[in-house]
């Protein structure tokens, strides 16, 4: 059961918890060295090896066919093709907010300087397999990428034991224009989109989440290649008062709580009653569901009832947790989200249970986790875009600047920087 | 000497000299990991061990006085100040424009969603010493740190033998409202920033060039801070034809190869000619720099220059190369960058060489290096912000989303997330 805590005196311990990280298993790390070296030299034959060796599914031919394509979208139930496409609008709305232009300084003179804001040119998505294969993760990449003006999109997912993908995955990708989508995972699929094989193209960048094999492989290449954040266990903190609904909350832990065994649910309260019908709720609740299990591992392990002694103390305890997901239920949200300075992403009221931004609403669900909102934030059409300096400066120019940066140089020992200012004043 | 290669050839031995890493030294890691082990369990106790050890100055307190940035503002040759002053202005105009807000979607109604830009809070900026002290690193940083909001700036750097810093520094440092100075470098600085000692408060991302101590050490504290990118040698690619001058050229050539014996300083032209007229001008112009031994080495193991077919070519290899600096010193540079896809910063017309950027336009000198312009950037304010994503939905909202939510949440196997919608629609 989740404990009550004391949160004064605490905090230490509580940070831990959000500080905890799957990045520890040399085992892994080795095994992930030795794949990623083979799928570098061997290419296809190695990613079917590992294929057959991982997912057992006998695949000799890795790419998704525009056949599977067409079965897929004729097998999908109406209902969840139509929550996919309102999904796909809500989630591109909110992300057309997100588009960056260039800019320029005064264009036409003696000096022009500005900054151009380029698409990256090919991107992988990463979209595990499994239980955790989940369409949300097609469209919180692959919209923003979309947005940005990525032009080649290719994604690896790993086929089930029967060599096939979850139609709606295959749905939401086809609805999103991804390129080419290749039935492979792990470490191994990390590795062809860094290295390239003779059937996939090697890719500016990898996104997506995955299990510790593909976070070590994507921590591992990155700098060969562009990757988006490693994501530790996810967690949610619920800032509640005593007017806030105890059954509500009981449900939002446990929604956290199901994701994975080391998913931290915490809550931050200044009321003991609450506190007491939280837990009476999550016994009740998690009676009925599918991973009670997990849910209640992870709730006895990594969840917590936080008592503080007053609001304030509420507030400074969730800004030194830094959540990927901050719920604050309290009287007045629109008020109280104002005192927030770290976190990933707000949920306000009763009404805006952390599932409406899981998939839905619009903003994105690959938020920071382990603390690190103290200083990164959520994926982004930013993070799909580079952005190059523009630089001119004309002859006049530089003559009236060149002995300021001549001094600078100089000053900073470095002679050769100098003399490029002055070959170019002597043959005025 | 610099090489003329085969540009069609010998790509990939090309790309090999861009892709050179310095991450490569297990002793260096292990010391790095004592280092900051040490820093972590005694705190100023270790810092003045190793500052005793590595900068041999006898220091005893560590944090520049008032007194100290007094005497610097009254000794500086009073054109360099003015210089410096000259430099922030061009740097502040540039990086105002990546001021950024945030936004909110359908404020006042049934559902709001939006995205705050915050500073972050705490700014770690590590400035190297030695002949590598640089007063443009001071503003390079703390320029777009002030410019996000960040309030508090904490500065190291290593002090000489006499326990000195430079006076462009200290008075840099000071025009920019730095919070703290303290006079510690390598591993030992980064391991204070990261857990915070005695006297040194701990930041939430740090930023700055080091040497290998110094990235190794960001590289082993990210993710418990934020960190800018970790820096290869620097490059500069120019893409020249038959009409560019081979003294400008060969001068900046020279300029990025004084840097660093790993600098790499390349160009790629259609014209023979200009290829044995370049090299002759490094050999006449390197007779005269202070630093001529290590632009040497540079030019010797990483420079080339490299013979394209045709102007075409030129811009493909440079794509491909995706340097850190990329000059052209073409007939037409204003149509020709419209070429480029994968640059740090772009240098247009013979009168721009890269010093004009290293210290004065304004565009900022923190770029990616070896080839990870294809989907990174350089240092913005941006880098010192973090974003919120906010959301509400009032119940009605809820209720005309509840089907689509929990459609998706069942599609995924999380009966938890679909829950947390259902207990909420059982009380309505």
């Amino acid at each position: 059961m989740i404990r009550i805590i004391d949160g004064a005196k605490e905090m230490e311990k509580i940070e831990k918890i959000l500080s905890r990280s799957q990045m520890d298993s040399k085992e892994v790390l080795q095994r992930v060295d030795e794949i990623l070296e083979e799928v570098k030299q061997n290419g296809d034959e190695a990613l079917l090896k590992f294929t057959q060796m991982y997912d057992k599914n006998g695949l000799t031919e890795l790419k998704v066919t525009h056949e599977e394509i067409a079965k897929a979208k004729a097998n999908i139930d109406e209902n969840l093709k139509n929550a996919i496409i309102n999904a796909i609008g809500n989630i591109t709305n909110f992300h057309k907010k997100q588009i960056k232009e260039g800019f320029t300084i005064n264009e036409g003179s003696d000096i022009m300087l500005g900054q151009m804001v380029m698409p990256i040119e090919k991107v992988g998505i990463y979209v595990p397999g499994g239980t955790a294969s989940y369409p949300s993760t097609v469209m919180m990449n692959a919209i923003p990428a979309n947005l940005a003006g990525v032009k080649e999109i290719i994604m690896t997912t790993p086929a089930d034991r029967d060599g096939r993908i979850k139609d709606s995955v295959l749905v939401a990708a086809d609805l999103l224009g991804v390129t080419q989508i290749y039935k492979v995972g792990g470490a191994q699929a990390i590795g062809a989109l860094c290295y390239g094989t003779e059937s996939i193209t090697k890719v500016d960048k990898i996104v997506g989440p995955g299990n510790i094999f593909v976070a070590m492989a994507k921590h591992k290449v990155s700098g060969l290649v562009g990757i988006d954040m490693i994501a530790g266990p996810s967690e949610v903190v619920v800032i509640a008062d005593k007017k806030a609904n105890p059954r509500f909350i009981a449900a939002d832990l446990i929604a956290q709580a199901e994701h994975d065994k080391r998913a931290a649910s915490i809550v931050v309260t200044d009321c003991n009653i609450l506190a007491k019908k939280i837990q009476e709720q999550i016994s009740i609740q998690l009676k009925t569901l599918k991973r009670s299990e997990i849910a209640e591992e992870a709730l006895s392990e990594y969840g917590a009832i936080i008592l503080c002694a007053n609001k304030d103390e509420c507030f400074d305890i969730a800004n030194s947790l830094a959540p990927e997901h901050l719920e604050i239920l309290t009287d007045n949200p629109f008020e109280d989200y104002k005192k927030i300075k770290n976190a990933g992403a707000i949920f306000l009221g009763e009404y805006t249970p952390e599932p409406v931004g899981d998939y839905y609403a619009g903003p994105n669900h690959t938020l920071p986790t382990s603390r690190t909102a103290r200083f990164s934030s959520a994926l982004s059409v930013d993070d799909f875009y580079k952005k190059t300096s523009l630089l001119y400066y004309s002859k006049e120019a530089l003559k009236k600047s060149a002995n300021d940066i001549m001094l600078l140089a100089d000053n900073e020992g470095l002679t050769g920087h100098a003399n490029s200012i002055k070959v170019r004043m002597e043959e005025m």
